[in-house]
């Protein structure tokens, strides 16, 4: 079969590879449908994560060609979604749907980093633990939902439910990228008085004015300033960042209230980032970052989804097909030519 | 001065009565801009609370007009809403805005039910511990908003916010009318997924569906069965009560979804309710009743105004002088003429 | 095999009973090692509950006989304790372990009530849904302790738990059988300052006394008034109800604070018990009844037991013979002998 | 009147000083009883913070020898305990109690560190917004408890309630100096099953086995490596970090389990600690940071106190003389002669 494989510092290629087999019996061979192109796998792209010859991808969904002995929940035919992070399956925290706190030595597992889980982006993928991990597509939800619930968008609900937002608060949420546009829009779901959206692209900025938050332009100043002016002084209740980067990490805390939380779902692989103590001090803040935990969401996710509260299928502006994802990752990764989220078919 | 003054079972007019004097000296009097009728006036007005002259009313706003010794954060000329709902001002709980857990011996004590705090359907009002129990009207805040956060909207926020709401759950709320509207605009705050909205007025139903919510026509069967119908059977997450009739709180209990909360928010004098307590044993259910500390609220409802996240002022369907307060309250109690929320202005 | 079975208002015999079959493929059959009666085998053993005929008993231990196909994380010879409470066991709530909340058809379903779910009071039992109702008892967790997890201390844990108590409260257990120890030490675990502890059986009290609570003789005045008298007139923040009388709800409700928590774990059967929502308004209370959803304590009480920090086995007053069950109801009924908590012994 | 005075790195003395005067209407001045010594007061004996001249000391207790006119809720001779931490008095969060988010200017303003806001290591001291900064010394609280109350027991309280501590989890301590013995007595009323207590100082490991703690020695290992070892490699659920050095907070980090809290009481002044971010996504943690709010604490912990659940004044091992300050600073600073905390008495 055919999968997206990394091959080098900003170089994905297209190569067949072997078919994969069923990861034991609680495991399930799944047939992709779509598969989508996730801001995270630009540090493996970028060559951050130093993992050549990966089979990349953790978003995808499909139909179920083959299941292990001890499957009872899923069978053959059923279309489904997968969450991107998985766990050992066995121990109590997996069964909760928590893998990140899986106790059973394999604590928050994603596909499509290294060779013993192979990635998504590709004709079929093995899905271990199945009966946790994968999820019958609700009734209501649409493919491109569902391929948006494997990881992307419970990572922005996660990202919105951790930064403590009350009614009435000022919440401001830095980068405008999908898992940015996400956590706005779940960040809407708490009952914020306004939100305050960071970018500077202008017409990410534009869309989060449709969605209902202030837009800062960050091109015109320090977003802290900004966000500081737009709060009479005091910064926002709750900073949500969603790019990873160090800089928009200290924005982060220097516009946050005191008393208040910056809750990070940027990718930042910096093990040495420069934390402002005094500050957090001073201010008293709680400081978040969050991998997420998938299943967890999809209970309060796909209700809001079936009920139109949530239309989280526009963050797609291109869909090709997985023979073009060379081209769909420089496109992603330059941001050209308006590119929000890349969808890839595998069919074509 | 004048003030609508209870007479009798169904009978109230509007009588001259000695000013008001300073209470004390962190006391204030305000000169009355704007009062409502409350729901909970109705009680009153039915003799249930066999309070005959009575000074009524405890929704109002105005101006100060004079100032005791000790006030400190107000002065002459403010214009300021005051919480229908105050208590001794002096111990830990009043000074955090929650005078229904107040440890000075004047819990919960609320304007215009007896003759020791004279209601604000008057001319001016003498208002105790002002610095406390009064908020100058901010000024994104309409005087007809201003109206509305002395009571009414602050309980709708607390019965909302009192019933647990997650994203993604499925919240009824029984009873439509001006409480009961603005506790489904208030649990919309928690991002649901679904509102139901259960009521036997069309337009009151109507006007439930264009805020969003499923209407549910209580003449058209039973609450609890058409609840658990348009649940799968399960009943709602959370279900709030804004009638507070005996039958309403069982239809409320019995459309509750195991593990979930019901929240009364409408008045109910039956000091014997039959309870269903197996019922809540096997369901595991939450039940609360809220008599609500206004001032606790304001710091959340005043910013969801100013930024047009509520519009509250949408209930006021009359507006009526103060002279015409016993056609206000027939009108009011019989439900007539489309009549959800009235206002009274002191001036004509 | 031999059973505990109700044959009437008052009346237990030891019958021999047709061996249980294994319960489809996710059962389980577990011989019996030890069992308990429980304060809600009352209800049955007074005929409340209506069910001649019955195999009573929810709180067993034993070892695992026999598994089904499907039963994945347990084997022959394991030792485990069970749920005295179980679910579907398909559905996402049992799968957390929460069968209260069981969507399946089968919420809150309890053993030994009913005859499609015989009891543990006897020499096996058919337990579905194994994997996930029953546990492998820890290493350091002593058989008597074992029974006490499956229901009884859950309960009286969910109930103090339910409670609400925040370091430096005062607290009011009512009841001081079994489930109110529990509920009494469990409180503990939240910080209280105080703990008044209400009954009127001196042994009881004195008990509740070396436990470190101050113990009020309700023979010598009504609850409220002394527990009033022993917080400067305010009541006490949490009140647990651990008897299931209306009387002792009632006195609960009215011993409690104004903000504050009512949390019932006596079992009362009344569908009209008469609820003062005056009384709760005023307050601004909250009242919560709760069947245990006993694998969520697990984790908490698990290692709680293996630090020593609780001592639950101390409640056993009387160690009999399965054989000996008449008597043993019959003591446990009438609160002779010093009877606190029976545990039972199938083997002889 | 006589003050310690911060003279350089390493050098207090003991100066005469002009008498405080009343700071505004709603200020006072108390006369010191007693004064401690804190561990933050060594930054700036340290010259960490650059305040030559400065008047040290922000724990202190005495008598109100002079209101201004606005004080309604203390008056001449009533002994008080006065919170450390101190915001503008007027703004919402100050009469909140909670100076640390006061939006009028002043937040988490500290007595001792600037000339602004004299110190209490002195005979007498400025107390600005009495009525809410100050509270008259319950009756159950000694003189010693009540200068606990000021900063350094509200500060370990606030320590361990931030750190999310459940029932039944393993918290670990580190840094057993006095705010970490406070940390480590206010964790344990959260119900943790273990609570593992970090340092190098005999003595003080000894103390923490006798409060019930698994002592640590970090002498004898890494940190972090002992923590899991002692948790089968899942580290703690919650830590607080008592020391604030940077090898200490990266070493909480490191110890905390997968989605648990890290929360740092010990106070550190670098703008660029080295926070491994990738280890915060993987293991999905919450960091906190705590400047107290003093005046918050109180309603819990004085309860505490009088009822003897907490026994705050065991960490007093030096009484010394105001006279004695520079002694008192070096003995402080050299862990010397078992010093755990020193009281101060201005009368001699």
């Amino acid at each position: 079969m055919r999968a997206v494989v990394l091959q080098g510092k900003g170089e994905v290629t297209v190569e067949d590879v072997p078919d994969p087999e069923l990861p034991g019996p609680e495991g399930a061979i799944v047939k992709v449908e779509r598969t989508a192109i996730c801001g995270s796998d630009l540090h493996l792209y970028h060559g951050h994560m130093g993992a050549q010859g990966v089979r990349l991808g953790h978003e995808f969904v499909g139909t179920i060609e083959e299941t292990g002995s001890q499957v009872s929940r899923l069978k053959k035919g059923d279309r489904v979604l997968v969450s991107g992070v998985i766990g050992c399956g066995k121990c109590d925290a997996c069964r909760l749907g928590d893998p990140v706190v899986c106790t059973g030595g394999m604590p928050g597992k994603v596909f499509g980093v290294g060779p013993d889980l192979h990635g998504g982006q590709s004709e079929a993928v093995a899905v271990p633990s199945a009966d946790l991990f994968a999820l019958p597509i609700p009734e209501g939800v649409t493919t491109e939902q569902a391929v948006l619930l494997t990881d992307i968008l419970p990572t922005g609900y996660l990202g919105a439910l951790r930064a403590d937002i009350k009614p009435g608060d000022t919440v401001a949420v830095i980068g405008l990228g999908p898992v940015g546009v996400f956590a706005l829009q779940c960040a809407q779901l708490f009952g914020p008085a306004r939100v305050l959206a960071v970018d500077t692209i202008p017409e990410r900025l534009e869309r989060a004015r449709q969605l209902g938050a202030e837009p800062i332009d960050a091109s015109q100043g320090g977003t802290p300033a900004q966000v500081l002016a737009a709060t009479k002084g005091l910064g926002a209740d709750a900073v949500i960042e969603a790019v990873g980067a160090d800089a928009t990490i200290t924005d982060a805390l220097f516009s946050c209230r005191a008393g208040g939380t910056v809750s990070v779902v940027g990718v930042n692989l910096n093990f040495q980032f420069p934390f402002p103590v005094p500050l957090a001090l001073i201010r008293r803040l709680t400081f978040r970052v969050t991998l997420a935990s998938i299943p967890t969401t999809w209970s309060a996710l796909v209700p809001l989804i079936e009920q139109g509260r949530l239309h989280p299928e526009d963050v797609f502006t291109h869909r090709m097909g997985l023979s073009e994802a060379a081209q769909a990752y420089r496109t992603f990764d330059n941001k050209e030519d308006g590119v929000l989220k890349v969808l890839l078919d595998p069919s074509s």
